[in-house]
């Protein structure tokens, strides 16, 4: 399983992904789960990597071979739009299940894959996507300003009652973590190392690109904080009435 | 959709299910899904119900229908223990499905079901069963004091964090409301009235049975205390670090 999720917020991007890859319980691998596309002056490109990992690996390759060809039809430093960028990602994943989709099915697999891309190109905003595994995408918003992928139920409270469009970019850094972490204790199949690129709109770097590990000292100090604050809070919490006092 | 949590602490159950059920979003109704079986001295069984509305209507109506009967077969009041209370309600599942499922799948539906049963018979300690749609069956312990069917996910990770077989009956009923809360707030088919039974070990009683609409001014109380505290919780934690400072 995975985790990845994206935060488009007014004033720019918080991406977060785990690392955990895994067939069964028993094929465990780290992988890394965010791309990063940033060599080229006037954008920022970030994909994040859910669903089968040969399928994943296989678009992001592709995506890779496609930059600064002769056709230039799905070069990502050529597209002209961060839905252009999307229809290339969607495109490439078709392609790939069209490839080997039939051949891992008989297999008793699953060849299907979803993303998170999200950046910048100059000349517009920072926006958000996420690609179903059909190959089509829907953009985060301002009434939505968060997406996820692969294990998304256990994160999702926090964000729904903490997490909106104006919220800064260090504390939707912070939001994520607590999601994280929720949903490492409760899915085996996610897990650290977390990669997590704060990105502000229109400065087109990904240099602040964090990584962390479960024993890196203020996600620890994190965990602690909000699990001993969060006790603390029901603790004192009037506890429910008994019998039949309702209506 | 639904949500039901059952608990087995070491002093007592606390079992809660919500209201809705639903085929599609256009078509809803509210039901009750826990149902008690208190009226013979030396028992009481408790069993709430999730999937197919048909499937669990006619489960419970049977088990009510094999109550006093001559052979005693399927008789909840006659059931040595808990363990076969709870054999009888997989048995009772599963010539249900044996009855209608091909029925329902031949239209499209989905005709599984599954249960939580809890109890406490005179002579053994209160128990907690999940039933699951084969008929089969896990029992609750120490280690998991907590089980939940129906959607389970964004009510899971208060309860890792604060539930313990050890946490007093009425703190159980505050967390399980909070946790009803997050799963209401995030999934549309999961809706109030929550109804809720707090059992007291060796009381052989149902009477602590409240019923907690979306509008109860406990519960009002309540959630708009917890948002509270979260937001201030998380505005008083440390941010993440930013760029590489990571190990």
């Amino acid at each position: 399983m995975t985790y990845c999720l994206g935060i488009v917020l007014d004033t720019g991007l918080l991406l977060a992904s785990d690392s955990r890859s895994n067939a069964g319980v028993d094929q465990i691998y780290l992988v890394k789960k965010l791309d990063i596309f940033d060599d080229a002056a006037d954008r920022m490109i970030a994909v994040l990597s859910a669903g089968n990992l040969a399928t994943t690996q296989s678009v992001l390759a592709l995506l890779r071979a496609g930059i600064g060809g002769d056709i230039g039809e799905r070069d990502l430093h050529r597209a002209p739009s961060m839905f252009a960028v999307s229809q290339i990602v969607g495109d490439t994943l078709r392609d790939v299940i069209a490839r080997d989709g039939e051949h891992v099915v008989a297999h008793g697999g699953d060849p299907s894959a979803s993303f998170l891309v999200a950046g910048q190109i100059r000349g517009d905003r920072h926006r958000l996507f996420q690609i179903y595994s059909a190959g089509n995408f829907v953009e985060a918003s301002e009434r939505t300003p968060f997406v996820q992928i692969g294990e998304t139920k256990y994160g999702k409270p926090i964000l729904d009652r903490a997490l909106s469009s104006s919220t800064p970019l260090e504390q939707a850094a912070l939001l994520a973590l607590i999601s994280f972490d929720a949903t490492i204790r409760s899915n085996l199949s996610v897990e650290a190392p977390i990669d997590m690129l704060h990105y502000e709109a229109d400065s087109f770097s990904a240099a602040n690109l964090m990584r962390f590990e479960r024993d890196h000292p203020y996600w620890r100090d994190l965990r602690a904080r909000y699990s001993d604050g969060l006790m603390k809070l029901v603790a004192g919490l009037p506890v429910p009435p008994q019998q039949s006092e309702a209506s």
